[in-house]
């Protein structure tokens, strides 16, 4: 806890409640902040007797020798970066429980049999930079390299840094290459807290999670005309905006439909004057579902909708009282980021299973017979092990969070539900070493 | 043509044909350009003989002696401030239009039986700073100075600029009271691009303008939940932006039903991430009609269904396919500002439509048979002659502009139509005088 809130010192967020800690986080990746995050994690774990190397992305991996090292470490980690209105914990928890791992190590004098680690990715949260997962994605050779380092800032809107550019200023461009071959991997755990209700409600320790659901993220771009707001009927009107808002209603209605998840988290518009109808919208668009066919589906009916709404075609808002547009507007689609549903590793799924059974459970535990101390999950949100479990096994371990609330300066895990996390983390690493 | 192309040098905006003048207009209020603007109005009317002096709001007043300077000048005028992607002609046409008035008048050694005179109003587009016709507004008596001098920049957004910070800046903060009684008017007159397609469309030379149809504008402001976009259900959502989205097709379709408009302009939200649901959205609503009570109407019922949908009882999106959501959003009006309908003054109306029928017509013409050359109309634009027209009489000509279109750099009209409102408005003013 005193780690969370020492790096929680950096980029602290809009304040929910009276207490010294009861702040948000904002600390965008590759800001002045997250540099010095960094430089604490360096320091800490050359403290604790790890060789630490930073790579082509910035991606910090700290390794504690074992008694053989001549193969790959097994990791714990996640990222140190956060949402522009985000929690202390999100990421957080994942990298300081890592730590606190090294230090149990440590001072038990405990020698595993190959090397144990710890990593902390690059922007994680794709809120700076709009890929998610971007430098665990060029590390496991999903993402090109010159992608990711081409990335451009959305925050703030007239950023021009790109990914590379705040590498480099902050000092964090790494000389070691960003791939699995150079950095390898045995395994890669990541304790992260739910972000999601369920676990509070059902009143569980911890989610054994199975994997990550499917996701895609595109820019879509409605142009209309600029026109006056009080001289053009709504006849003569191409409105960038109204379309855009229709299409935002429409691709809540589709996911609605197919029991996906659809959401725009980002709108820009031009000119931005009261008495101008805006003739250009730019918005995200971010769709979700636990299977890939689900979110493929979802995005081709909103493609389809959002060229007839451009198009004026909206029957159903006419009959519902729209005027409808002589003039129309057009819709350019522009795919950002794709993510198919990750199914973890067995053999890690079964480590966090028996390490969580071990602090939580009595008898016995098997298959998806897990005891009503946990529970097996997928994950809502994406995670770097979606990327690292390409190249090595992966599984995570969920902690309850306050209300499911996250991406929130309220989000919120108490010290004894970090502390589940950081016991059963640490138990998956040290099992999964032994086999 | 060479005034309005030559002050259009200050200011240029997107290019929208080939030749030389075929640009557009980004000259906000109070900028840099608009100073040059400014300076150019100063010293060609000085060097026109006559007498300028400029007021605490910045407007500009030039004064050309008549025979009799004991009663206050009959007033030509606009103004010279442009939207951020505004045209030439918008505003422009007027200012310069009434400065050739000045020098046909001296061109012909005519003396006025009293004062004549041109005024370039500050800040009329309410685009940088949202009040439309501000400084009009003050000097009738109708905004006060102190309310006008604190109003804040809302383009570029982040902008901590007031108009009054922005008035010293420049150099253009009067020491003449900003008032009807410091600077009065025998009438005032302007010439104005119509900004709608009814002229064109019915190939008319000049519309006669009676009056400008009612408008109000508002801040609407909608706060949900900040929240994971892959880890939050569409229940357990507060969604900002999504609200914020149905409220403006509301406002669409209840403007319809009352044959009144509504526009959004402005939309800016937070915290602005791809995968985190906005928790604030603020956006800006225009709505107008030809009748005050049909405005307020409008507004009352934008007001209830906001207040539905905020608190999620869109029975019918509901039934269309949008899921509900167990967390509600909150939603707050702000009035920014409110212009009823005007009515111009039946000895201007009858000055305009006597002068124009010299240009254009044939035969006698008589209330609102007005032949075929020209059209009694009703402005859907706020004009400065709405807050001129309060404390003189007043009233204003329009010329037809290509496909209607304005607030858009394209719009445009032909040297041959920018010329016969001048004609009309200099016959206006001579007719008025001689009254
Ligand atoms: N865990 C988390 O918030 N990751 C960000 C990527 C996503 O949008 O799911
Ligand atoms: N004429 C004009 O564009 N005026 C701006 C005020 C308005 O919004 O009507």
């Amino acid at each position: 806890m005193k780690d969370i809130h020492t790096t929680c010192e950096w980029g602290k967020g809009e304040r929910w409640g009276d207490a010294e800690t009861e702040t948000g986080m904002s600390r965008l990746s590759l800001s002045d902040t997250d540099k010095q995050a960094r430089d604490w994690f360096h320091e800490t774990t050359t403290a604790l007797g790890c060789k630490v190397h930073v790579d082509a992305m910035g991606n910090q991996f700290a390794v504690r020798p074992g008694l053989n090292n001549d193969a790959p470490p097994t990791y714990a980690g996640s990222h140190l970066d956060t949402q522009p209105t985000g929690g202390r914990y999100d990421g957080i928890l994942g990298v300081t429980a890592a730590v606190e791992m090294l230090r149990v190590l440590n001072d038990n004098w405990v020698e595993t049999s190959y090397p144990t680690a710890v990593v902390n990715w690059t922007n994680e949260e794709g809120a700076r930079f709009p890929k998610s997962m971007t430098a665990s994605g060029v590390w496991s050779g999903d993402i090109p390299l010159e992608d990711a380092h081409n990335l451009k800032s959305v925050i703030p809107a007239n950023d021009t840094a790109t990914m590379r550019s705040e590498l480099e200023r902050i000092g964090y461009l790494g000389d070691v290459p960003c791939s699995w071959e150079a950095s390898p991997m045995a395994a890669h755990f990541e304790l992260h807290i739910e972000q999601g209700p369920i676990l509070e409600a059902e009143n569980r320790r911890i989610g054994v999670v199975q994997g990550v659901q499917s996701y895609k993220w595109f820019t879509v771009t409605v142009r209309g005309r600029d026109s006056h707001t009080g001289a053009t009927s709504f006849q003569h009107r191409a409105d960038a905006l109204l379309t855009a808002s229709k299409m935002i209603l429409a691709s809540h209605k589709i996911a609605s439909k197919h029991g996906a998840l659809a959401s725009t988290g980002i709108l820009n518009l031009k000119p931005g004057s009261t008495n101008t109808v805006p003739g250009f919208v730019q918005f995200s668009l971010d769709i979700r579902a636990p299977q890939d066919d689900t979110v493929n589906t979802t995005e081709a009916a909103c493609k389809s909708a959002f060229s007839a709404l451009a198009a004026g075609e909206d029957v159903l808002n006419i009959q519902a009282g729209c005027t409808p547009s002589s003039r129309q507007c057009t819709v350019d689609w522009h795919t950002d980021f794709v993510s198919p549903a990750t199914h973890f590793h067995d053999d890690c799924i079964a480590s966090v299973q028996a390490a969580a059974q071990d602090l939580c459970g009595s008898g016995e535990v098997s298959g998806r017979d897990i005891g009503s101390w946990g529970k097996l999950m997928t994950s809502g949100a994406g995670h770097d092990s979606v990327y690292a479990n390409k190249r090595c096994p992966a599984s995570m371990i969920f902690v309850p969070c306050r209300d499911g609330v996250s991406h929130n300066p309220s989000e919120y895990s108490s010290p004894e539900q970090c502390a589940d996390g950081a016991n059963v983390l640490l138990g998956a690493v040290v099992r999964y070493d032994k086999l």
